[in-house]
């Protein structure tokens, strides 16, 4: 409760938007809020033009020990930031006492008072403790140096937060206990991530989260794996796949431990899904107010083919029968990518979508064809169609069948959906259900906002996405050029409708695209899209009613303005 | 094709809204169409003040060779018109010639020309044939009298229809042959209908369709069976216990055939279960731009228990073996109720669904602990759980496994969604999926639009129901009393949240509730409720961008105007 008052505290603080004001909000916890300088710049990136996030603040997102880390500066910009940084720390300041290492040891806790290391500075950052972003993680570092746990997240890489730190220094660490140090320096974690397709907009390097370009999402039925939209909690784990080992626990015959080639062992199974992040379309909800998460576009979804062995199969063989359903209710994935804890990414699904049939859940360990990308959960990942990304849990090393949930802060106290009224003030997490299936979606990936059509071209055509949870197949886009008031019906790419193999499993998304005659006395299109699926559930309207304060299930109708140019000859006006 | 093309006249030629030129405009086929008088008018009848509705047009819609039925005069004014139409038809027209049954019988087809009598008088209805609301099945009259006919319908019980056909008056019917046609005068198919409760609205008398008004809608979890709303298709059949009969066919061990009896030997399972007809809500829709339809208001949806044999345990002893999912795709079900052609009222359903473990299907013989009443299907009806009212086949005759859909005209060519910009000229019903599940839908029950609250009351109570289709549980009700600026969340009634068996088998309704301060500055409020499942699927905010052509899916947010009253000590005002 303590940590939802002080993100209550950013949100107030942050509505100020100077970056002098940074400093204060900083001083709070579990939140990460995007400041902009101003509405111009938050237009120019939402356009994907690419300019630096200069007034930006971030934390970290802390649970029941785990932690999310959000990036702040865009990464072009990081070398010579960095370099700054380094300059400023590094300054001795003689009037400060020298300190040994086994004195900073002694202060660990509040009680003692809290002392850290950072290059040779010592700091007493007991007043902070109850301020940090990240929350009670910064306990971790207590008495020794910060060095390896801010190698974990790149937020901390950032001049402001060097600025705090400087307020709270004490002393300087004894010569002799500053060579130690150097002897044990942290390596980058993030270091053996994988190498990644510079076409995709990096939203955090550190985890990487990127999506690709919209008009290029649209242009393959089948999203290329280079191209599918990268969401990682983490580090990329290293994984030898000849030591790789799967276990699978919590059914009456014991724990089943499959090495890779024991699971491709079991029938292989191959379907088409869609993944979707909760948070895509988020930036459309920081317009209206800012909310915590990744300001994703609208590309944090692609589709790929995933094969592998059916969960229900593997659960079977570990022991799986009717008679668990009596107790058991979930079925929890624990990820091998872990924080500095060592605690894993976990998540769950509910019992009866993992063991039905028709449910079609995977533990797959092939990816578009081939062996699962690095970024994508190499070897092994789960691959749980119609539900939202954060359940497809990558990287994965254990298959839990429980009474309950995941108890992961990401089952627990994220990936949840609230009320428009409801602030992190009054937020009770437990009210609300994990996201599992998620609502019916659409976006315009063509054209691009702000896009420029010659009146001599006489029609222009839109192209988008559309895609619902929970097997529900889209079966209809309504697409209007006049802002919602006339719609047409778009034509939809990927297969005829009710082509699934039965109802409730039609995973994978449809492409749609409408030529459209540019209409004569327009200057302006408004374009909005919106989908149905075949439980007629339809997108809301507009986006404040469905706002909330992480930032999910943003499904409202997607809107694109584009401008006509008249034809100069005819129109071309010199003022 | 044709038929639908006559439905767009209709719909241009009704917005000219007189009745002069209603005359026109019933020269259509398949339509329904209520045009008000006034605005004023049908406002009144949306607050249920129960004014007759004198300028109504209605139709017949004509399928495959079924027939659905509109009313349109309220019940009251019932005897009264009746009397002036049999005065109007009765008058003799001396110069006309005398024709006998012989004769008549002669004009059965178009090249022929059609003749109908009535009332002792013939008519040469050739040229109207083609404009008949109900199309093609005017045919079956051909020839002879069209009493038997118009009786089914009460749609025909209307000045201006008589009007019409006194226009196509080419004879009398010979004094002999009128003798002969007294013998077998038609009785009324709806005379053993059973007595309903009087506080229901009646928006149809035959068949019968009725609600119960909001505010008793809201005082039961569980409605008592006289207030569930009624929506018959057809005359409500007589079925005796004894020799009831249930066929099951369609499977490779042959049809099997139960009794009353034989089905009750079935493990008795027992859901509750809320049904919601397709079309409630619809009169929302008729105020933006008139639509086929009754004009049903927010009470076409009730919540009951259902006590009978799971579908699935009577296919399984019918010799359902999972093999047949390789061929079969469909359950249809065929009621006992018949039009004038013997057509039965049907449906289907997807075979998963009806097989499904966790789908929950019943074979019910009770409702609410009691006998099924007559309104609702006794002996037998199928209850579909989440899935719309017209799939829960009442008086249940026949089961059918199958490769295809129901042929019936409620499953082919109506019950479906379509776009906002598609017409009577452009619908292609095979272009829509027949709805199965419903989308998420909430609305306020209490206060009624228009009530006044006093200032001195200091609060006000909202009541309502939400629901939401496939088994997704309601999860949360958002309500505004600004017209949907701000939000808080309500109180829900029935159940905790994932206390049903497992996720996607939430079949009730939830009630809920919010007590909130008066605002004190507010002369009225513009109360607003949106309900979320959870799939987080959220209603549409508004009735235009959802509107169809069939005026079924009415789910955006509902709305309610309340007036502050101010103290008249404190704010009389005697002008």
């Amino acid at each position: 409760m303590l940590l939802l008052r002080r993100c209550q505290t950013l949100t107030r603080f942050g509505s100020r938007n100077t970056e002098r004001h940074l400093r204060v909000p900083s001083a709070v916890a579990s939140c990460a809020v995007r400041l902009w300088s101003s509405r111009e710049e938050q237009r120019s990136q939402q356009h994907g033009r690419g300019l630096s996030w200069r007034h930006t603040l971030a934390g970290l997102l802390a649970g029941t020990g785990a932690v999310l880390a959000y990036g702040l500066h865009h990464h072009r910009h990081k070398a010579e930031q960095a370099d700054s940084i380094g300059d400023k720390t590094a300054t001795k300041d003689s009037t400060l006492p020298i300190f040994s290492q086994e004195e900073v040891t002694k202060h660990r806790t509040l009680a003692d008072r809290v002392w850290v290391t950072y290059k040779g500075g010592v700091y007493d950052i007991t007043d902070f403790v109850a301020m940090h972003p990240g929350g009670d993680k910064i306990m971790l570092a207590a008495g020794g140096a910060i060095e390896p746990f801010w190698a974990l997240y790149a937020v901390h890489n950032q001049e402001h937060v060097l600025d705090m730190l400087a307020e709270y220094k004490v002393g300087e660490l004894s010569a002799e206990d500053q060579k130690k140090q150097q002897t044990v320096k942290s390596s980058d974690p993030y270091s053996s991530d994988p190498e990644r397709h510079p076409v995709l907009r990096i939203n955090n390097l550190k985890p990487f989260n990127a999506e690709p370009p919209p008009e290029i999402l649209s242009d393959s039925y089948i999203t290329p794996s280079a191209l599918f939209f990268k969401r990682n909690h983490l580090p990329v784990p290293q994984v030898d796949p000849a030591s790789y080992r799967l276990h699978v626990e919590g059914l009456p015959g014991g724990a089943l431990t499959l090495s890779l080639d024991d699971l491709k062992k079991f029938p292989k199974h191959t379907i088409t899904a869609t993944l979707q992040c909760a948070g895509n379309r988020r930036s459309e909800m920081n317009k209206v107010k800012q909310v915590k998460g990744l300001n994703w576009g609208i590309a944090a979804i692609s589709n790929a083919t995933w094969s592998g062995a059916r969960l229900r199969d593997v659960l079977q063989a570990a022991g799986y029968h009717p008679d668990v359903a009596q107790w058991a209710r979930h079925v929890q994935f624990e990820g091998l990518d872990k924080d500095v804890t060592g605690t894993t990414y976990g998540a769950s699904i509910p019992l009866n979508k993992a063991v039905s049939e028709e449910g079609d859940v995977l533990l797959a360990y092939e990816m578009n064809g081939e062996d699962i990308p690095a970024d994508h959960g190499y070897p092994v990942r789960a691959v749980v169609p119609g539900t939202v990304g954060a359940r497809n849990v990558k990287w994965l090393g254990k298959v839990i069948v429980s009474a309950e949930e995941s108890n992961s802060h990401w089952q627990q106290n994220d990936y949840k959906g609230f009320s428009p009224g409801t602030d992190w003030d009054t937020v009770d997490f437990k009210t609300a259900p994990a996201i599992q299936e998620l609502p019916i979606q659409s976006a315009i990936t063509q054209p691009a906002d702000g896009a420029v059509v010659d009146r001599s071209a006489e029609e222009v055509t839109i192209k988008g996405y559309a895609w619902s949870g929970g097997g529900r197949e889209v079966v209809r886009v309504d697409v209007s050029l006049d802002g919602g008031k006339t719609w047409q019906v778009a034509q939809l790419r990927g297969g005829e409708r009710g082509q699934a193999s039965s109802p409730g499993r039609a995973w994978a998304w449809k492409l749609w695209e409408v030529t459209a005659p540019l209409p004569p006395a327009a200057q302006e299109l408004e374009l909005v899209c919106k989908a149905v699926d075949d439980s007629y559930n339809m997108q809301p309207d507009s986006v404040p009613p469905i706002w909330n304060l992480r930032g999910v299930l943003s499904n409202a109708w997607h809107r694109v303005n584009v401008k006509i140019r008249e034809d100069e000859d005819e129109d071309g006006d010199e003022e």
